[in-house]
């Protein structure tokens, strides 16, 4: 039932429906139900399109947990998926697109999705300062602004830019190393 | 003339009229001109917009040329400065939105402010390179979306994000020095 419903929204995207004419009542009709099943599950149209995205988006995947780099390594990875299907597909990439215009779905989706990714890899990162792969003194979210942001900007805000097999452990390992020669680090 | 046809644009914007509205009739008579006036001077509504967008952010920075840290501090920092006006100013926030669900606006500003910058930047990088202020062996194109990309997280996609003043600089430093403990870069 549930997937039947999200299904309903996933067709309406497809025949071109803009997002701010997606209305309970109109999902309820493709899907076949009743509008009181579609509140039963959804508090509103904002939460039940986040659950349509979450289902079309790549899974969060399943961090090794056997180091910092390897688990940021495999989180990074999943962004580059995540910016590979979104350019295959047109749908989603028009949905995301749409999405930002619609303040109230861009919270939900934040709060759905967004947040608890960035819980994640905070995480990540303080059991890497605890363990020493990180360092000491390093503010934990800029850390993140830092190894997020370089894949963001190829996939979200650069549609052309390159995203070659081993991006996500060449940013990972460069983040790491620094940008400078290695010469002028030891004088 | 030219400078009251983009405020008349933005008179329009600031009343709420949608980006898709915009006509250029409709902002010739805004602007009390002809239509032909305004085709003398763009050959479209895209053009036409990409200034606007141009008058309305600060100005790109003046480069002291010192080194490349100091290059990139003052991109870095512009960007900064763009994050906040984008922040503070409702109707320009409303366009970057608007403009990204139309194609053809957002590839006349991305040509016309975005790649010019990059190239910029790409300069900064390269001649730092040559003086030994980065490593030999890193991509450009990487380097770049390293620096910029970490500002971006913050100012575009993260509107909460904290922009302290500091930021560019330390963002320019830590992405040289590297995030590792300094004791294992020794090891």
């Amino acid at each position: 039932m549930e997937q039947a419903i999200l299904e309903g929204v996933m067709q309406l995207l497809e025949d071109g429906v803009p997002l701010a004419e997606l209305s309970i009542e109109r999902i309820a009709r493709t899907a076949g139900v009743g509008k009181a099943t579609i509140y039963r599950r959804w508090s509103g149209k904002e939460e039940l399109f986040v659950d349509v995205l979450r289902t079309a988006e790549p899974p969060d995947p399943e961090l090794p947990g056997t180091s910092m780099r390897d688990d940021l390594i495999v989180i990074l990875e999943s962004l580059r998926q995540r910016g590979l299907v979104s350019r295959s597909s047109a749908i989603l990439h028009n949905v995301y697109v749409q999405m930002k215009t619609s303040p109230r779905i861009w919270a939900a989706y934040h709060a759905g999705v967004v947040a608890p990714r960035r819980v994640l890899m905070l995480d990540v990162l303080r059991r890497g300062q605890r363990d020493g792969e990180l360092r000491p003194d390093i503010d934990l979210d800029l850390a993140n602004d830092m190894f997020v942001g370089a894949m963001l900007v190829r996939t979200v805000m650069r549609p052309d830019g390159d995203l070659p097999e081993d991006l996500a452990e060449h940013i990972v390992d460069i983040t790491l190393e620094g940008l400078r020669p290695v010469s002028s680090t030891v004088s």
